[in-house]
């Protein structure tokens, strides 16, 4: 997506180490005229799919996923990271690991709001390693929902998560994928 | 509001010891439709107060956030629970203690995304003890920015939060406040 990638190269930032900042517009300040945009191209490319829930993750999908939803007419459920009192019942649950924050934690969704019948759109901001990405397939697998595949915002291609995610089986679609970026040469994006 | 009491009174489920599980259309599963008619309400509420930024807290803030600030056409912030090593530089920063969870946890904001010359809404989904907004106003307030209010989906209006965070003179517009509720006889709404 032109304008996503336009954005990245004027006001994402490159780190040492593979860390790409977006913070200014993704996913710490949102710009929600983005978001929109975003929304309906996800929305163009599942076109016709039957989308009738989106999933996300705490906290960063969380905006995405909303702005996304109203195109599909369509409620989001967002995974949680901690089991807080106030989720009672059953839960379907899985294991992530965070390779930014060096830990592991367990992602619960009640089994109230994912269950067969349900078509599934994932939706997160991003797709390096694929770890938040497979624990969310996960719980529709087990759900018995249908997943109809996963919109990301950025997708680190360098990195393994995307080719594994699409090795699954799963439809993926990153409305920006790079493939490479350090902080003096910037962000190249896979040529489509 | 009317068309979120009504909700409450629906698919509300009142638990012993003040507790409101709304997580079937608030803060699990989300019900973006409903969340686009509140977006509504808060922009008609603040209408004219020049509002250029929204801050919220994650992760059950976000969604309601995002859904109003179509309505404002302005970016949203949110403030982060724990510091990740991709927020880098200057943060904005007060503690606040969850009474659902039993902790005291501090939140920040980068100073970047919150500044003098800001007109600031805050949105939250919930609003019981106050702790979560008083952090939030802390934060605005040390950042020079100026305060237009807070918007509220639900108050639980018979505990302390809105009384205290109004006696600091900060206007609060909650869509539905609670008078009084318990698992027997239901919800009963503060009547205006």
């Amino acid at each position: 997506m032109k304008l996503l990638e336009e954005r990245i190269v004027k006001d994402g930032i490159v780190r040492e180490g593979g860390v790409l900042k977006v913070d200014s517009f993704l996913n710490h300040q949102m710009d929600i005229a983005l978001f929109t945009q975003m929304g309906k191209e996800f929305a163009r490319l599942y076109d016709g799919c039957g989308v009738n829930k989106i999933l996300t993750i705490e906290a960063s999908g969380i905006g995405i996923a909303c702005i996304a939803a109203q195109e599909f007419g369509c409620p989001v459920v967002f995974a949680k990271k901690n089991k807080t009192k106030n989720i009672a019942g059953d839960v379907w649950t899985s294991r992530v690991e965070s390779f930014t924050h060096g830990k592991v934690y367990d992602i619960i969704v009640s089994k109230d709001y994912l269950k067969a019948g349900d078509r599934v759109l994932i939706i997160d901001d991003f797709l390096a390693m694929g770890s938040a990405l497979k624990g969310l397939i996960q719980l529709v697998n087990d759900s018995g929902a249908t997943l109809v595949g996963a919109g990301i915002a950025v997708e680190k291609a360098f990195q393994p998560g995307g080719d594994l995610i699409r090795s699954m089986g799963v439809r993926v679609e990153s409305l920006a994928r790079i493939a490479s970026m350090d902080p003096e040469s910037g962000v190249q994006f896979v040529e489509e």
